[in-house]
């Protein structure tokens, strides 16, 4: 295909600009002391529900804020918003994944030393963001019971790319196929070192347990 | 971002390539009489699942092949390959989508006049296969009631690209907080042409309906 060599030069060039401008949100982060968590996934694996579950539990305790992204819609952020913490819609059109610079424009206007933590639920997409650093200190990705075993074998890239798997849905368990050591056993063969943690956002299911985790290594970091 | 326009500019180049591949594809179809079909969805709906099915239930009477798209395994074309199909793997790296060259390349040295179904399998991703025309009859999008109600209104763009949505895992319909109705009213609001069929590829409901729509439809294309 004639074109290919040239797209992959220029998307080299835009991953670069990317990096420098995640690494320049990186220290905006440190310097006001928030913490940054990314959350990427398949389209509907729970993303947002879990987002509604972490600005519950989590803001009891610290200040929370929270950015989505979609292609089309501001449903998320409008159902976000109803947890009363601050919540600012990334619409991007055709484009599969956020980037830097649009968490960067997406903040214009916060103050970020008023955050403790700072979420930002990527495009339901397990290929396209897995190359966008976005200055956050944890990435998860949600992997769904519903979505079949062999997934973290057939996304490679993203699933390597991330610090935590939260394994959701796990209440439909015994109506499904599958097994939960499978899901386990294929997220370890890519990703040796992520710390996986099986959940249900819908029953609470595990959600405690992911929630101290989370302050401990956000503390921790 | 500084690389976005170029990168936009040479994304329409490869698109236009891709269009005349496309265009040459389906007069070989249409030459061979083969009809063709391509899936494409979220990862984990069932797109192979369904193929499984396909390739039984329409190769009883048709002669059907497959090819399969992933970033990365071999396990769907070992997987359909005991179907007794002519089935192959195309396996895209990194690239979130098939293209026309792609199916071109794959075909090389089949007979498609020895076939009357071919169906294409894309890589799980609801946004990037969008706009890649493979020069099929035929574009059906699997969507898993697991999901969420709102996906068709998230994913317009390639909601409106497809003929038909197989409303698949159905049989789960009674543990989620889901509705059907609700389904096919957010797909109507975004395609009011398409088909919209409502399966279980695991428990065999609705399959017979919708094989018989597809015979029907091919018939008459």
């Amino acid at each position: 295909m004639s074109g290919t060599p040239r797209l992959v030069e220029v998307r080299k060039n835009v991953l670069k600009h990317n990096d420098e401008v995640a690494r320049a949100l990186r220290q905006r982060f440190a310097d006001a002391g928030v913490f940054v968590v990314s959350l990427v996934s398949s389209p509907g694996t729970g993303k947002t529900r879990l987002l509604e579950n972490l600005l519950g539990a989590i803001g009891e305790r610290h200040r929370v804020a929270a950015l989505v992204g979609d292609l089309a819609t501001e449903n998320d952020a409008v159902r976000l918003a109803r947890s009363g913490a601050p919540v600012k819609q990334i619409v991007t059109g055709t484009v599969c994944h956020l980037d830097a610079s649009m968490v960067e424009r997406a903040l214009e206007g916060w103050d970020l030393a008023a955050l403790d933590f700072l979420f930002v639920e990527n495009v339901g997409n397990l290929v396209c963001p897995s190359s966008y650093d976005l200055g956050e200190n944890l990435r998860l990705v949600l992997l769904s019971v519903t979505e079949g075993e062999d997934k973290p074998l057939k996304y490679p890239v993203m699933f390597r790319s991330v610090d935590v798997v939260l394994l959701n849905k796990i209440d439909l368990i015994p109506h499904l196929d599958a097994d939960v050591e499978h899901y386990v056993a294929h997220v370890r063969e890519v990703n040796p070192r992520a710390t996986i943690l099986p959940v249900s956002a819908r029953t609470g299911d595990g959600m405690a347990a992911w929630f101290a985790w989370l302050r401990r290594f956000a503390a921790a970091n």
